[in-house]
């Protein structure tokens, strides 16, 4: 009998045929909890929708055009399972320049996005029985990457802690047992803002080290700070061969969300596992899309260096004017982009962001869906333009201050 | 202890302490038995590259077209997870044209990639200990899909007999016991070029039905059909709460290979059961390519038949050519793009076919990475441009006849 524990999310109804049909595993799989307020609001008009991980801009056309060339040239055929050898090479000139690293490109596997780079992770490092501890809240879908393994996920959440957040590295390090194998930590992490700082990532490092643990690092938000001039990665603080997979995505920094592209940093002499896995997960990314990610690293340092600077305003347009209600509690995220705030009184996060959904015509996500230490918070996500950001947070104040929001901002 | 059996393909190598970090079921995953060709004969000058399964044609114009207008229309965000509501109404469409099904809509998930459906499928049906019987030999990417969730696939071989390729019903049942959960059945057949018959699907159908089993069709091919005007679809025997479940892909109709767009057909009741699979294992297919993927299907089927007709005359070219020669054996494909060939006194594949790629230049895949019934034979892709594939039959000939193929053919 396969483990059904649960993980975060809204569960699957399903009639009882059904459900015996398939596997215990698929069946017990929740709907993200994220989906279940965005469902909820979806068709409502005028909507200001700060629910998901995106910003309201498209691909910089720059990006677009060098897909559009590749497709136009003909690169339509199977291509090399790892990525492109010039995309390869252009991530580690990127590394090199973003995280002062010098990454043998036989590290670095391109995958078909960020989510399926920790699918593949996950397949790779855990089975049936083992255990993966987790920092959260977190975004929800690495639960589930871990669980369709069989294998169990231990949170370990963040605490608020003298506006700001916080983890207990004790606590961390009491949460792994016998059967741990990986520790997965997400920073800069979503939802909460919290940054680890270096100091903590070496406590860790060597943690892992002495108790051969590997470490998942997402840094998928590392360009995203806003309290120091740049983050740590892990990758400087361990050798090519040691026990770290670094997760990144295209999605966050170049506005390519809908791109579906992603890679991994991985030991070196792993290559060809990871490669049989994308052989036998997807076989591989679309090559012209490969030739817009390489526009990307190599022509979109300004367009980065602009959405940075548009979500340290909105951070800022976001906390002020929460800050100053009564009855909301946040700590001022040091980076990513997404704001996790909580509202006295509402201990049931759903029905809050349902409900504000209703009475301020804003979208935002609940707390419960992002695991351990999640509940009692709402996410909402800053990157929005800042006039589409404007809107929502006044209604939000609105709301908040229980004064009829959509009549007032709506014109 | 997960289980470790050997699945068709090239064992990796790792040294003890990576192997020992690593999951057992990642670590024992071979690498592609075709790969082991491919990569000996990739930097061959001028070589006839006839292994793998795509033609030497890039993506039609308006295919690209499509996606380029919607990729510089901004369709660059998250988009459905079942994929764009157009998309699938436009899926439903075609199964209606070409298999003559009135499909619900709810029934059809888009995948990125065939491979990618095939592996949501296995993970929503088959966990630890479960065995799923596939007949073979197939794209051996089945196998692996299946080792993934820790399942057991029992391969049951399609025997030469008269002159075609012949399944015994009595040995396909015979395989299926108390563990049994799933049938994997692609027809028309990667590497073999079989069809199976209209009446076998029946009986097979009975035998699911009357033992709860799961059928999983891999009917990718299922447009090249060449002895008969169209070939059944198990859509058309079986309702739409029955346990079926079909894999499509873009990339063979279409020539959109490099494109990694697939499709599922499912039974109702089950799409938010797989909407989780696709959020949690890539998180959806790009919005932009979907466009082209419906302009492939609103306006492929002249392509489309284009592409049906230079197979069956490939078809042709190749086992004409190749059936004169007294040391070869085969039997004429009924569908698929695939030619599977045994020479006389040759057992061993890979060694046959690195020795075509040394003395004809001309590249092929290996029967035995195709599992049971594959070794002894090679596979010959006859989708590429006539004039390429004569090249290649010409040096082929010229090979297995013991001349010397490259000097002769060559200018």
């Amino acid at each position: 009998m396969e483990s059904t524990n649960p993980i975060p999310g809204t569960p699957v109804v399903l009639d009882s045929a059904l459900r015996e049909s398939i596997r215990p595993a698929a069946a017990t799989l929740p709907e993200s909890g994220i989906m279940e307020v965005v469902n909820y609001g979806w068709h409502r008009p005028d909507l200001t929708r700060l629910w998901v991980g995106e910003s309201d801009q498209p691909t910089p056309a720059f990006i677009c055009d060098a897909a559009i060339s590749a497709l136009r040239a003909g690169h339509t055929f199977y291509t090399y399972q790892r990525g492109i050898p010039q995309l390869r090479d252009s991530l580690a000139d990127y590394h090199h320049r973003a995280d002062d690293v010098a990454l043998d490109v036989e590290r670095i596997i391109v995958t078909t996005s960020g989510m399926q780079g920790m699918m593949e992770t996950m397949q790779a490092l855990v089975g049936a029985g083992d255990e993966t501890v987790v920092v959260s809240p977190v975004w929800p879908n690495i639960f589930a990457a871990i669980h369709m393994q069989q294998a169990l996920p231990v949170p370990v959440p963040l605490q608020a802690r003298s506006g700001r957040w916080h983890l207990d590295l004790d606590r961390l390090f009491d949460a792994c047992g016998p059967k741990t194998r990986a520790l997965y930590i997400n920073t800069p992490n979503n939802p909460t803002g919290w940054v680890m700082d270096r100091d903590e990532m070496i406590a860790v490092r060597d943690f892992a080290r002495k108790h051969g643990l590997w470490i998942v690092a997402d840094e998928v938000y590392n360009r995203f700070v806003y309290d120091r001039p740049r983050t740590t990665s892990f990758l400087e603080l361990m050798g090519d061969d040691e026990q770290v997979i670094v997760t990144h995505t295209f999605s966050k920094n170049w506005a390519m969300t809908g791109w579906r592209v992603g890679w991994l940093v991985i030991p070196r002499g792993l290559g060809q596992v990871f490669e049989n896995l994308v052989q036998y997960n997807t076989s591989g990314t679309a090559g012209f899309l490969q030739y817009g990610c390489i526009a990307a690293l190599e022509q979109g340092e300004a367009f980065l260096a602009s959405m940075i600077e548009r979500c340290r305003i909105g951070r800022d347009i976001a906390c002020d004017a929460l800050a100053s209600l009564p009855n909301v509690e946040l700590n001022r995220p040091q980076g990513a982009f997404y704001l996790f705030l909580r509202v006295e009184g509402e201990d049931d996060s759903v029905a809050l962001a349902k409900r504000l959904v209703d009475e301020a015509n804003v979208g935002l996500a609940p707390g419960s869906a992002f695991g351990d230490g999640g509940e009692g918070y709402v996410r909402l996500c800053y990157a929005a333009s800042h006039q589409t950001l404007k809107v929502g947070i006044e209604r939000l104040c609105h709301a908040l201050r229980g004064e009829s929001a959509t009549v007032r901002v709506a014109g």
